[in-house]
């Protein structure tokens, strides 16, 4: 429909609980409308009709979208076509976590080495994937032409982490280490702190026991 | 300051940016101002100070805040002063890995069971935590008075761990299975897309890649 332009982390958030909606139906379901979406989601209905049309101009009035076309033109909308490539850093239980987790393929990112200074993880495998002596990350990263890295390090060793590979070409920064990291304007950072997220739900559980009572 | 309100995930994310970066600075250092945090974090500062306003009183012109003071009051006014008890279900790598994820304690948040199906885990400990048969979950929920569940099963168990959960009576579930949850109102779910995650810093790596050239 549109060329990639900047979208909001809201309206992303919202295709892609659409996305997960549209995929859990049964596959004999053969369209889909924007107020089924609505219902089944509880999200205000307009909104939804918003959001569909910028994804795809193949509604029909009372009948709604095909719900194949309909995934996989959200699935256009949200990702590029091409298959990234990615480092992790950092093979304890969280890197291999991340590493084993299905779902990157579906959305067009495959974790292509794990790095790790440990000399007794060095050289094994998770899954597929091989562990790589940390030494040797800027380096490849650059042979590889690597764009996107992901750090699983422990705090300490998360700096020196991102400045190998920003050493090594990398562009954008997947962060899971509890530290503000410092790297170049052209560089993205995305910090993903599971202890913030879980204490910002424990806040809303908060609100929630306010509202709702005990 | 202020009694708990809901606050927004943008100060939510900016108070903890603040926080990370004034317990980042050398212990010798006594005093902190919005001006040097905004410059540090490449924030505008009118809004760093809006912020801190929120968060303590103490504030004065030319000198700024006492660090130590700030710390407290930002932790204070972020964390409710309790510390809250949370299940885990899943004991798999992502399960292991937010068990003995060191940063929860700090923030309030202590794991205090992981449940598991699986024969060969049932009995182990992660750390200090036991796992424990995922048969006994809504009982043990109930009878330990827990309101926060953690969801680590694959995608095709979660709607069924979900119904567990409240049925003991939870009321806050951070979920990183890849599903959209039925769950009533009073209950307060926080999806984990770890996939969608790394997808958005993709994205944003073609912005960047559009913006600041390859």
């Amino acid at each position: 429909m549109q060329d990639r332009a900047p979208m909001s982390i809201q309206l992303f958030h919202r295709l892609i609980s659409y996305l997960r909606h549209m995929k859990q139906l049964p596959p004999t379901q053969e369209t889909v409308s924007s107020t089924t979406i609505a219902t089944a989601l509880g999200i205000n209905d307009v909104q939804v009709r918003k959001d569909l049309a910028l994804v795809s101009d193949k509604g029909r009035p009372k009948i709604g979208y095909a719900l194949k076309d309909l995934i996989v033109d959200t699935e256009r909308f949200l990702w590029t076509d091409s298959c990234r490539d990615a480092f992790i850093v950092g093979a304890g239980n969280l890197g291999k976590a991340l590493v084993s987790y299905k779902n990157f393929a579906q959305y067009g990112i495959k974790i292509v080495a794990a790095f790790d200074c440990n000399p007794s993880l060095i050289g094994t495998k998770i899954g597929d994937v091989q562990v790589v002596d940390s030494k040797k990350l800027a380096n490849l990263c650059e042979r590889m032409n690597i764009h996107i890295g992901v750090i699983t390090v422990p705090a300490e060793a998360a700096q020196e982490t991102c400045d190998e590979l920003v050493k090594g070409g990398v562009r954008a920064i997947w962060n899971f280490a509890p530290v503000n990291l410092q790297a170049p304007d052209h560089v993205v950072v995305r910090n993903e702190d599971m202890a913030a997220s879980l204490a910002m739900l424990a806040r809303m559980l908060d609100e929630s026991l306010m509202k709702y009572g005990m």
